[in-house]
This record gives C-alpha cells, structure tokens and sequence, in this order.
C-alpha cells in the first residue's frame, strides 16, 4: 500500500511542511527509516535525530520549531505520538485483514454460509450447517467443524481447529494450531482399574473480541446443551489449557502454558501469569492476579489479591515466607548454637 | 436421529405410562428438556421437577408413584440413572462415528488399505503402506504418515499428525493438533560447543483404548524396532510430552500440561495431576499418584504412594513442610526470641 | 534400501570377511538383527553374541580374533562403534530425505520459487513471494505463510505453521505442530477495563541447524523489521514457548514445556530443563544451566552459573534450603524444646 504525505496529512487532519508528493509505503523507527517511510517525533529527547533521517516524513507537533534544516517532510499534527500509533493500527488491520476470496481447493459442507469479504484458504475445511459471518479470515488447514458459528471480523489462522458447535463471537483472533472443542478430560473408573469415557457433549462459547495463542487448548462442557464459555475481551497465550465447563471472566487476560482445571469460575479482569494453574472447581474473585508458577489450591473470594507459590497465597507473605526459606542454612545454624547454649 | 418413547422403551426393557408415539431426539436435565428431548427423576429430592418439566418423556423407577398430574410421557424402568447413562453413552457413540464416507480432496498412498465404514475428511491424508481398520474416523487434515497401522473403531480427529511407523491400537481417540512419533529430543554435544542430532529410529506404539489429548506429544524410540509405549487403557490430557522411550503402564491417567522425560518407565493405574513431571531414566510404580505440579526426581518403587512437591515425597510429609514454610516468619521470631533471652 | 555386503565395506574402508554378496537392508543390535541387518562388536563383553547371532554381517574391529565359528559375514574396520554410528546417521539422513516431488493437491502462490529436490506433501500450502532452497522438504498439511524464506535442506513436517514474514535457515527442523511467528502477546489495558491489542508487526529468523519441537510456538517481535531471533545450532524440544522479541544465542537446548517470557535474552550453550521459565526483560549469561521446573526471575550475568528452585538461584544453595524445608517438622521440634527449656 503506498500514500502521498498529503494524503496522510489528510487523514491525520495536519498540516504539511514540505512535498506532499512523497510516496510513503511503511512505518519505521526515526533512526531506521528508509526514504519511503513515515516516523515520528515525539519526545524532544530524540530531537537530535530529526536532523540525520533519512525518513521520507516525520510527524511532529505544531508546535515543533526545528533548530537545523530537515530534509524529511513533516506533517504537523497536534500528537505526534498518538497520530503514529493510529497510522499503526490501521496499517496493521489494513495488512491483517488484506487476505480475500477462496483459494482452491477448500471445502465447505451442505447448509453452510459464509459473509461477505470472506477469506478461505486452500485446504480449509468448514463442515455442515456452519455459519460464518462478514470479514471472517480462514487460512489454510484450519478446520471448523460442523455445526459452528463464527461471528464477523473474526481471524482463524492456518490449521487451528473448531470442533463441532463451537460459537465463535466477532473480532476474535484464534491463532496457528489452536484447538477449540475438544473432549474434556472425563473418565469414570470401573471396578477392574479401567477407565470408561464419561461423554462429553458440550460445546464451547468465545465471545467477542476473544483472543486465543497459538496450539491453545479450550476444551469443550460435559453436558448437551452446556458451555465452556470465554467471555468478552478475554485474552489467552500460547499453549493454555482451559478444561471442560471452565468460565472465564470478562478482560481476563492468561500467560503462555497457564492452566484452568475442570469447572473452575474465573472472574473479570484476573491476570494470570506464565505456567499459573487452578485446581478443579473453585471460583475465583474478580481482579485476581495469578503470578507465574503459582498453583492456585482453592477459591479466592475477595476481589484484587495477588496469589503466589506453589501452593499460591498472598504474594507478600509468599516471598517473605520465601526469602527465609533461601535462609535456612542460617536458621538451622542459630538453632544450633543456641541448642549448644542450651 | 429421532426415536419414538415406545422404541426406546423396547431398548430398555421398560414400560410406556403415556403416549408411546412422542418423538425424542435429544436428552437433557429435567429443569431444562424441552418437548423433544428425554429426561429422567432417580433422586426423589427432585419429585418436583416431575410435575412443572416440558420434557417429552421422563424416565422413572417402575415403584415411582406420582402425587399429581404429569404431562411428560413416562418410561418405567428398573434404575432411572443407569438407563439414563446407558442412552447418554450410545447416543453419544451414535453421534461420535457418524461421519462415513471420503470426502474430496483426501490423500492416500500406494498399498494402502483401509476397512470398511470408514471416514476420511477432505485433506486428510493417508501415506504409503498404511493398514486402517474397520469404522476409523480420519478427520479433515488429520495426517498418518507412511508405514502406520490403525486399529478398529479409532477416531483421529482434525490435524492430529502420525510419524511414519506409528502403531496404533483399537478404540483409540486421538484428539485434534495430537503429535505422535516426532523426533525424541537427542542431541550429542560436539567439542566446538555445537550438537548433533542423534538418530531417532524408532516409532511409537499404543495399545487399544488409549486416549490421546489434543495437542499432547508423544516421541518416537531413539532405536530401530525400539517403540515409545502407552498401554492399553492409558488416558493422556491436552498438551502432555512423552518423551523418547517412555513406556506407560495400563489405566494410567495424565492430566494437562504433564511431562515425562526420556526413558521413564511409568506403571499400571498411575495417575499424574496437571503440570506434573519426572526426571528420566527412573521407574515408577503402579498405583502411585503425582499431585499436580510435582517433579518427581527419583524412582517410586513401592506402589500405592502419594507424591507431592517441586521435588516431590510423600504427600503428607510435604504438606507438613509447606504449612512450616508459610509459617517460616513465625518460627524465625520464635528463635529471634529465644536469641535475645540466651 | 538395499547394499551388498562389499559396498558397505567399500564405504568404511574395511575388510570383508565372508560373503560380500550378502544383502544388507538396515541395522539392528547383535541380540536381535535379522539375516538382512548389519550389526557391530565393539565391547567385547558382548563377544558371546557374535557367536549366535543371526545378523547377515557383523562389524568387528580389524584386530578381532573369533574364538568359535561364526556364521555373519564379518566387516573388519578400524572402530566398529563409529562405524556403525556412522552408518546410523548416512541411513538416517536417507531415509529422511527421501522424499521427494509435489504431490497434489497442493499450493503455492504467485512469485514463489523453490529450488531442487524439494518435497511438496499433498495440501501442503506456500503462500505468495516465498522462496524455498534445495532439498527442502515440505510435509503434507504443512504451511508457509507469504513472503517466507526456508533455506537448504530444511524440514519442515506435517501441520507446522509458518506465519508470513519468517526466515528459517538452512539445515533446520520444524517438527509437526510447530508454530513460528504467531502473535506476541502485546495487549494495551484501556481505562474501561478492557485491552487494546498491540499490533505485532516483526518477524521471527531461525538460523542455521536450528532444531524446533513439536507444538512448539515461537511468537513473532513487536516492530516492523525486528525479529524474535534463535542463532545457529539452537534446539527447542516440544511444547515450548518463546514469546516475542526474545533472542536465543547459539547452541541453546531447551526442553519440553520451558517457557520463556517477552525480550528476555538468551546467551549461548545454554541449557534449559523440562518446564522451566523466565521473566521477560532480562538477560542470561552464556553456559548458564536453568534446571528443570526452574523459575528464573531475574538477569543472570555471570557465565557457567547453575540455578534452581521454585524462584530460582544457585542450585547448591537450593538444594540445601530445600533439605531443610523437609526438615522442617524436626526444626519447628527442636525449636519447640528450648522454648520449653527457656
């Protein structure tokens, strides 16, 4: 994609300094851009570098007096920081959602729709009676199993895969090798040692502007009719694991290789860190923060805490606890000497 | 699939109290059923639901005697919940291998064969010398590599991936993005600080009833001839590694995100809590149970134990040191005490 | 793959004794190889089996005395360990790459080239302004994203992702499930609650001989030309996560499940256990061992150092705190009797 600087300028409601007609292509670092790219001068500290780009433009605010000559065009605008950032976004979404039409060959089932502005990668696979909405983009080898809705604006990338009824909210990104709707872990054990598959027959809801990480797990509920539900702007990493008939709060965002045992509730706005876990069915307040590692045993009620350890509790005591632990050697000298006294 | 209350009646060897005509294509709870779905009353704590559900038909003990007028069409049988489970289960194993039929573009290569009933979704591909059995599901992008064997009634869902050589028994589910057979994670250290991949040979071999979660890794024996082993009836959760030569026992469990490392010899009926993990090279026994989040460092060999902790030991004495640990404030005030008198 | 007994002691510089004609086709231990297999005597603990067994040849050391007949051909060689080790690898490195040619269906997108001897699996995807080296191998399911670069004798297995924009080397390995250059997880919090996604426009570059696991994720950096870096000779077993801007130096190893968090660095010859993690922002030191389940919490700066533990540090001084956490009953004991004393 290539604009004039006037055009930018436009968008940006700011004023040109210099030739509008130079052609910008990209977005870079003032220290880094080439002649075809826009960058940005905000904080003064980086004045200096202003003078040596070699940008093609450089926004910068109104009230921006330059020192030496410039050789980049500026487009004056009232936040240089906040007009860059925007540019960024639309940039990013504009290249995101670049992909359309279908590739052949992909497959789609009887009674199956799709919206307009669609994307269907080569070797894509929608089964049976799906329903897709507008501006959905389906790469290659991903997989959505019959029986699924999937909201508009919605990103699944190439071979992640939907089992059969999932639901799918809009503008939900579901990334490379993501699994949704898979079996729950659910075995009765019989009187010989063995064990028998309890069905799962449940389903798996996201709602809007859900993000899933790459090879993410959400596993579907136990009964027909039931969900494991990820609710509104909930936000997971790479490699979790969210077991069967899980909730999930609102804005509740999970780091890389955390893990949410069986119906377990978790509330609004929790954060939970890296290779965090829950034990099975317990609830968790909102604005909970799970550290990294922590092994969360039980419910946590009040709202705002911070948990941490192995068996996690509050995060202060945790690393005071921790702190005399890395001390022991000195405690068991004391007790010594003092046992030496006795 | 619909079935009228007088068929399924028939199925369970009880008795029509209603209209035996009504149509049933669905189950669910009491409080919930609608008109087309049937549900049962076991625990009398719940008589109300009787009198207040739209469900079609309700399944009740042949002693129950109702207190007021009940829409639903009865089905009398000897225990409500085991015939209520039995149908969960057979519907749920009508609705798992459904699928039948190839589905275009799938791939299969020279001298394979394949059973009857079976299911290759489009883009699942099929290498070359393959042997399948009868009623196999192979989802969509599903791949069995080159020299594999798949037992009977085996479902292999979406994307999971099968090296070449895999052995894979009956009744098996592979879950969607399941890896089995990559390389075991050998690497001989070279003077220069470099490393060389060692030859990894071998294949992976699992015996009949074994569930495999989605996403969850399982590598291949180093050796020629030499397999990496799960037995018959183990159940592995999402996301779990099994490394090189691993073997594990029958009715051994694996909840999320557990690992074991190269060599490890697991027992019959272990089960291992969710971010569990062991060293290699060491035994386990049968019986023994790993809490979550344990690592195990050492051979368990007398069977039957519980093992708990970051180096995990007995259960109960772990959790005899983790109470201390959070009291190691206390304690060193106690001995701070004890300084000043001395 | 079959040779002569001749053309394998052609190969290895050695002597035959017996029939050269013999037909060799793999390779086995001398307890269990067949008449087709080659097999070796080096131990001469192991002298016994020479004696009985049923491999078609045997490699003995030139200096070799047989003290009872003996029915394999023998291959008289200098060492007959690293010739066999030799063999394993040639045999290895053929039959992994022996596939070879397009099967169809499969895509590749406008101005993307590929070099000789390439493997393309049925429904393997490359997108658009790709380039692919010589003997690439691109497994069935597999998909590279626009604008990628894979070099020499790379390969790259069933159902691994490539997002677009990635560079990989020469020489490496992308086991199946891998995922390379998926989104950072980058999430701005919004006054209301709520996260904006930052856009995640970097790349990832894999160098030379760098080994990645199965279902592995490496997230792709933050920046329009920054990438998320692995140097030369690098391996990352399976489940792995590397989140975005991170750098990983030369000749890492990484075991299954490690994680490590967003622009932390990663010095050379490192080693990493099973499980482990490290915050984001902070800096290894080269030749540093992270032990398994380790959690590291801060920058390592000095070389050679090994740390373990829950919040991890030196592994000698963890070890010791932790024989006194196990203890920790009999020192709450012992402190118990001088309280009672005092």
């Amino acid at each position: 994609m290539e604009f004039s600087v006037n055009q930018i300028a436009a968008l940006l409601n700011g004023e040109v300094d210099g030739n509008g007609e130079t052609i910008i292509s990209g977005l870079g670092k003032i220290q880094e851009a080439n002649s075809h790219q826009l960058s940005f001068l905000s904080n003064l500290k980086y004045e200096q570098h202003i003078y040596t780009t070699k940008a093609g433009a450089i926004m910068v605010s109104k009230s921006f007096v330059a020192e030496k000559p410039i050789s980049a065009t500026l487009i004056r605008v009232e936040d240089p920081y906040a007009s860059f950032t925007a540019l960024l976004e639309e940039y990013h979404k504009a290249v995101t959602f670049s992909k359309s039409g279908v590739e052949e060959p992909s497959y789609i089932g009887e009674n199956s729709s799709v919206g307009t502005d669609i994307y269907r990668g080569a070797f894509s696979y929608i089964g049976k009676n799906v329903k897709i909405g507008n501006n959905v983009k389906i790469y290659s080898n991903a997989y959505v199993g019959d029986n699924c809705t999937v909201g508009d604006n919605t990103l699944i990338y190439a071979g992640s895969k939907l089992y059969e009824g999932s639901i799918i909210g809009s503008n939900c990104t579901i990334h490379a090798g993501a699994v949704i709707g898979s079996d729950g872990f659910g075995f009765a054990p019989q009187e010989n040692g063995s064990y028998k598959a309890i069905p799962q027959m449940g389903h798996v809801i996201l709602e809007d502007n859900v993000s899933i990480g790459a090879n993410t797990v959400v596993d579907c509920a136990t009964f027909h009719g039931d969900a494991t539900l990820i609710k509104e702007g909930t936000k997971l990493d790479n490699l979790v694991q969210i077991a069967h008939n899980v909730k999930v709060g609102k804005n509740t965002v999970m780091a890389a290789q955390s893990g949410i045992s069986g119906s377990t509730e978790i509330g609004d706005n929790c954060i939970f860190g890296g290779q965090s876990a829950t034990v099975g069915h317990i609830t968790i307040a909102n604005k909970t923060t799970v550290a990294a590692k922590t092994g969360v045993p039980k419910s946590i009620k009040k709202e705002g805490q911070t948990i941490f350890g192995y068996i996690g509790f509050d995060i202060k005591k945790f690393l005071s606890s921790y702190a005399l632990f890395k001390s022991l050697p000195d405690i068991n000298q004391r007790l010594r000497e003092l046992e030496k006294k006795g």
